[in-house]
């Protein structure tokens, strides 16, 4: 199943017990982790995420609430004695800075630490459960959403069909990749006659820090959640257009055009102390919102 | 009155909803912040400390657990609007690691930030009411203890005894610098004979990250309180000395022969959930001694 958990959904200055960006991505018991803010250590023992399965981390772009928390996670993954490989994408300098810190410090890590710079939109992971791809998002520095899209599972054999059909068991992996059977008899058993198809894979979209730009609508077309920032309620459009940034408004008109299936909304600036009108006016729009709190996990 | 609150009393990785180092030295309202690990900021925020009366940083060495926090309160108090200036003491490459993320993130900060490079021993900040100096401390790193010594006031005059020797209100100020006076019949007022000493000004000596070294007494003889750190209970002895840290009788014996008042002890590995035993071994060495507590404000 792949889901999100919330481990900050708010902006620049931490407030009101709200803390900077990052969410863990989680597909069968692995864990992708989506920017890693001042703190983010912290929130994750407090919400119990199991960092041993964590050997993805995606930055968005190098705002401080994006990433402070970054080389300080590293750090502990080493004085935990963590083994496994870790493989961090994100813009350049983000390397430079992690690795001059950890070599002032004589820092000796126990795994491998790789850097994958991000400079335009693609593919940067995938295995045979999931797809990870970025793409340019449009905020004041060199940033990147994330897209996580589950593969579509092989066909499933149809037992009965099957049985009836005489295929025999040694054909079986050949009908799930898609296959046609051919009985001793030159009859044509066509794939879909005797197979299911698997149901599409779920996609969450994650749209980093951004104004309202409909750019991102191929990236995040017909998904199953996406996030995308409000860190402005909607009277505040103009700060918002001139910070780069989108109002509660701006990201529902998104997940609208987008036809998507549900919106979550965070980065909330810190002047808010309460966050319920940011729902109410996404709901105009696109009524399936959800505010994205701390400590929850969102089923994609 | 001189005071110092803890923000964090853990070594390397937050556990046990313990944090990493840093600490406020308070004297008339001025704060002066003792190193900065990873989510200061959220810390000083639950902790009411004001920020707004931050001039002054010291960091004593650049292990992620005492300074990752810098960058993200920087960059807090430019989101704050904060006017005053900063001045930021660590040694090197501190600044170039802060400036390369201020200026990846094209941060402009409405105050000036100024740092100062530690490289030996002496003075790095003093006033009317306080002097700071640094020493280096025996740590795997370069790594530097901090004393904050308050001035000694001017002595008081006696204003019975000023009234009866017929001294004129004029030269007051010259009696509390120490000065004697001389009546117009050329008889000789001894300053003692009509003023009174004030008290010694209050001392509270940081001795950072180190192993047991009695180079350090000289610095720290005779303060009202030191904290000195307790990385290990006394068993792992061999383990603290391995890694440059101290035990708790390590700390305790130099309080001891340093002759100071109290002894604060903290920097806990994250290996103990019970910090019971660290004040009990301590003292046995030592009797006044407490462990440093996050949240509260020990006086001087």
């Amino acid at each position: 199943m792949l889901s999100v958990t919330i481990l900050g959904n708010n902006s620049a200055v931490p407030a009101f017990d709200r803390h900077p960006t990052s969410q863990v991505v989680t597909l069968d018991g692995n864990n992708y982790l989506v920017d890693c803010g001042e703190g983010t250590q912290i929130q994750m023992i407090k919400y119990k995420i199991r960092r041993g399965k964590i050997s993805h981390i995606f930055i968005s772009h190098l705002h401080g609430d994006h990433y402070f928390g970054l080389v300080g996670l590293i750090n502990s993954f080493g004085l935990l004695s963590h083994q496994q490989d870790l493989h961090v994408f994100g813009p350049s300098p983000l390397q430079e800075i992690v690795e001059l810190q950890l070599r002032v410090a004589k820092t000796v890590l126990p795994f491998n630490l790789y850097f994958h710079t991000i400079n335009k939109e693609g593919i940067l992971y995938e295995d045979s459960k999931i797809e990870v791809r970025c793409f340019p998002t449009n905020h004041r520095i060199e940033c990147y959403g994330f897209s996580f899209r589950e593969k579509k599972l092989p066909r499933k054999i149809d037992v009965d069909k099957v049985k009836a059909a005489e295929i025999p068991a040694s054909f079986y992996k050949k009908l799930e990749e898609g296959m046609d059977y051919t009985t001793k008899n030159d009859v044509l058993i066509k794939n879909e006659t005797v197979t299911i198809e698997a149901p599409k894979g779920r996609s969450y979209v994650f749209c980093a820090d951004t104004k309202y730009d409909e750019s991102l609508l191929p990236h995040l077309y017909d998904a199953d959640m996406i996030y995308h920032e409000t860190t402005y309620l909607d009277n505040l459009k103009e700060k918002a257009i001139e910070r780069f940034h989108s109002t509660s408004s701006h990201a529902a008109m998104i997940a609208k055009k987008g036809r998507v299936k549900k919106l979550l909304i965070g980065h909330f600036s810190s002047k808010y102390a309460e966050l319920d009108e940011f729902e109410k006016e996404a709901r105009v729009v696109f009524e399936n919102t959800e505010i994205a709190l701390e400590g929850v996990a969102y089923a994609v």
